[in-house]
């Protein structure tokens, strides 16, 4: 059975609870985009998701992309679909008209990124790179390299890459090596070696844009002396740059995407943004990125949630606790358990994630600067959150999910082992989920003494009355950042040592508040409600008593 | 890098915490077993897992079994390797004299599949259930039959399956269809489909010994109409019996064993026991069998924990808090946290496990019926959470090791991600985690209200001093027990809705207990006892904080 999108179920939290409609259409630049314009956009690209990428699924798996001197030929079915993808405007969705884009919000994009990754995350890695290149260059590149390049990616007609990681810079890019050396013209001879490169070859497009990460002859060493390029596969003349693919990896999964082996040997390139600046030109789409990377650990979440529900309303095997005969695994309370909690995490994950894409399309085009800084803030915290606990949720509950299948679980056919393989990655790229949370305790809690965080809860508090162990649960949030950050005055390793702790906690306290907000507005999300409060919210307390007991009331904490 | 056996680590739970020596050498059988053969035993074994099996481990897993036309070729050097672990005797370790056997205690055996499972589980898998059938065959078979198979079983010539599975009957083996037809010569005609039987053909061995759960034509409908049959692959004239492979299964992982699809189609075979006692018979061997699934876990977190301390030991990126330059990641304390864990898990899961391989030999030797009575609970109880708990714990603390290489662990080159697919299945076959959470709680610990539980806990009580937190688990056990008792008298399906919790809860309770023992006699056990304080056993809280949630004060509990 191929993922289905269920747009009904989307529209819900979208439109119903979030009630993003007019909160986007008040925004200047959405003033003629209502409802009924983003329901159809959403209904279109649901039928064009499940007829041309949802069958690729399995191909993608099987197959796979395949490495033949030099070239990679992606799994039969691919190319077509790509291009079919890219000439219906899907890519450009959320791009600027001027760009070639149709600027619809970027809220759009987000959910049609979620049924694409639920759908096929091996196909949908090819496209979902493109974003982050268009923002860059969009933000940091020259006219001239904007007028030969932003409009290619913008429209997805060519695909773009982000050439970061090395052999021995994987999470620590200041250890960068690869390096660029200027030529008369203006351009730069860059030579290296990249891994990890998602898409670094394939032969979905005629062009591939590269930005790649590297250091100029005098660059000081570490981080600050990282610059961006952008290097062409086929140079504007027609030929082929210097830029080759050694290989591409055998993986655990994610099989219909090449993760390639790049050597840059005397590639032509252009310096994107200034000198020295290239992380800081890269960061700027880090959260959009980030948020991809949580929405697919929601979205492969509901993939498996499909198919496991799916097969235990069929299934018959033992009786039930009070059942006269033989009965489906549906009724068995251990299997129920499974799917409400799967149904929770990505309904609650939903709410989270539209949101979160919400307040990014509010940085970009709400008319008020201080609207503008909570949603700032809101992504700042939230953006981790939602890419750590998420992915974390959509590999442990697949592989719930496919405990359901029992024995059948773990042969290929039912296609929910793939999944639990494919997810796995989510956990690691885009910063490493154990990186998300020192990110967050470390570089946005513990800085301001909580103070952002603090604000967070209190916009969340003002929405709305909530229910008493929501607000206790974000009380108990504050009280902790608080004790935590004085303690780490004294010892400084001690916020590393729990900072997954602290990221779980406040997944569970967002969880909580995405729950109850949810079961306010939705009569029939009973069960999943239940399975929030029973099975998935009593960890808040086990998260924080791990903290707790790090702290030592002499300030001297044990670890 | 391949597993390494390491011989002192095991030994210093087996003769150093456990003192297993002098208990075995105090049964009758076992006078003449000293702690330096035993010792002796196991590193020779080491030696034959660490240079005939772990290098198979890889080409076990890519090229795999493969099927062609109703045969299956195993990956290349494993029937090699099998032929020398049968010829050196390893088999045949615990096993009766009069049988072939070398007569040495089962917890030998025990260790030694520890390791030959974290060296390589796929082939491990055709070894581990030869003492299935062996004990099988030794309590259940006609002398004519143990005359002709129980040897060759014994020693490993031969080797043999499972065939209890059909498509339609999985944990539910009273749905089982096959036939069998009473012959005048006094054999049976065996007709009807199996699925999922590890081993069921392969070029391992000459022959296979399939034992086979089927119908009598005039059997009741159920479980209670099941029997056990004997049906060979080769008959003893030479000629092939009417047993057909029709294809092995694409799996997740455990490409090394294939899984098979076996047609019987007028097999001829030969009844085990009594007609309709067929399952009596299988439960035989199913703690011994679950045991050895347990051991499968530790053996695959400890196979994870030496690639992954390995790698943290070399790998330098980012600064540790506190440091000046680029640290080796395991002085990250996010990596540090990750390692401990699992060796928490792991050493503390040998320590029980080889105590439970150890109380099976008491149940086997012990002169003392009362001796005999303990050994008989203890594995009753412990068995089912040594199977959920530790294969849960080894395909999670897996996945936490292929985390520490980063997208290193997500590569086939590593052979982390191997260890990740190959564990998952370990927390289905042999009963899957849920049927041993309802095994435990329902149908051991709630029908004689926490008796048999309660004297287990009085036993390790008296076994000497236990640091207080330990023991305080130990009540909050037999209380949420009783309390839980008493709720399911007015709601028969609260059981089943917290039987994973209540699985959990004991083995934290367990693992607990195993912890204090292991730190009080190795001074070397510091950090993983402190990682076990501050991240593990925290979880016990939540558990029980989730199960008495469920048991409300009224005696209506809401799930």
């Amino acid at each position: 059975m191929d993922y289905q999108p269920r747009l009904d179920d989307i529209h819900r939290i979208l439109f119903g609870v979030l009630d993003a409609a007019p909160q986007l259409q008040a925004l200047p630049a959405f003033a003629e985009v209502d409802a009924a314009l983003m329901q159809q956009v959403l209904d279109e690209a649901g039928k064009f998701v499940a007829s041309e990428i949802a069958p690729l699924q399995r191909v993608g798996d099987e197959t796979g992309a395949r490495f033949e001197a030099g070239r990679v030929i992606m799994a039969p079915g691919f190319r077509e679909a790509y291009q079919a993808f890219w000439q219906a405007g899907w890519p450009a969705l959320a791009n600027a008209p001027e760009d070639g884009g149709q600027g619809l919000p970027g809220v759009l994009e987000a959910v049609l990124y979620e049924m694409l990754s639920a759908a096929n995350h091996g196909w949908t890695m090819a496209p979902g790179l493109l974003h982050g290149a268009y923002e860059c260059l969009k933000h940091h590149g020259s006219p001239e390299l904007k007028a030969r390049y932003l409009e290619k990616i913008a429209t997805g007609e060519w695909l773009a890459t982000m050439c970061l990681t090395e052999s021995h810079a994987g999470s620590d890019l200041g250890l960068v090596r690869t390096k660029a050396t200027p030529q008369a013209d203006g351009s730069y001879r860059i030579s290296g070696g990249k891994i990890f490169i998602s898409g670094g070859e394939h032969d979905l497009t005629d062009n591939i844009v590269h930005l790649v990460l590297a250091r100029l002859p005098d660059a000081s060493p570490g981080p600050k002396g990282l610059s961006l390029f952008l290097a062409p596969k086929l140079l504007p003349e027609g030929t082929r740059n210097g830029v080759f693919c050694e290989r591409i990896e055998e993986k655990m999964g994610l099989h219909g995407s090449p993760t390639c082996v790049l050597r840059f040997e005397d590639a032509t390139g252009w310096l994107v943004g200034e000198p020295g600046k290239g992380l800081n030109a890269m960061f700027v789409m880090m959260n959009a990125a980030r948020l991809h990377v949580g929405l697919q650990g929601i979205a492969l979440l509901e993939a498996a949630w499909q198919k496991a529900s799916a097969y235990a309303a069929e299934r018959r095997q033992m009786r039930a606790p009070g059942a006269s005969e033989t009965s489906l695994i549906q009724d068995h309370p251990a299997i129920q358990r499974i799917l409400q909690t799967q149904r929770a995490w990505v309904d609650g994950g939903r709410l989270l994630a539209y949101r979160t894409a919400l307040e990014l399309d509010m940085i970009k085009h709400h008319p008020d600067a201080a609207r503008r800084e909570a949603a700032l803030r809101w992504c700042s915290l939230v953006t981790p959150v939602l890419k750590a606990a998420w992915t974390r949720q959509g590999f442990l509950g697949a592989s719930e999910c496919l405990q359901v299948f029992g024995g059948h679980g773990y042969v290929r056919e039912w296609g929910i082992e793939q999944i639990v393989r494919d997810a796995r990655i989510t956990m690691i790229y885009e910063g490493t989920n154990e990186i998300q949370a020192i990110d967050l305790l470390v570089r946005k809690v513990l800085p301001d003494h909580g103070a952002a965080l603090g604000a967070l809860l209190d916009g969340l508090a003002a929405e709305g009355p909530l229910p008493a162990e929501v607000t206790q649960r974000f009380e108990r949030l504050r009280e902790i950042t608080a004790r935590l950050g004085r303690a780490a005055t004294g010892r400084a390793d001690l916020p590393y040592w729990v900072a997954d702790d602290y990221l779980q906690a406040l997944a569970l306290a967002l969880l909580g508040w995405a729950g109850a907000r949810i079961a306010h507005t939705l009569p029939e999300w009973q069960a999943p409600a239940q399975a929030l409060r029973n099975w998935v919210l009593p960890e808040f307390g086990l998260r924080t008593q791990i903290i707790e007991q790090q702290i030592p009331a002499t300030g001297t904490a044990a670890a």
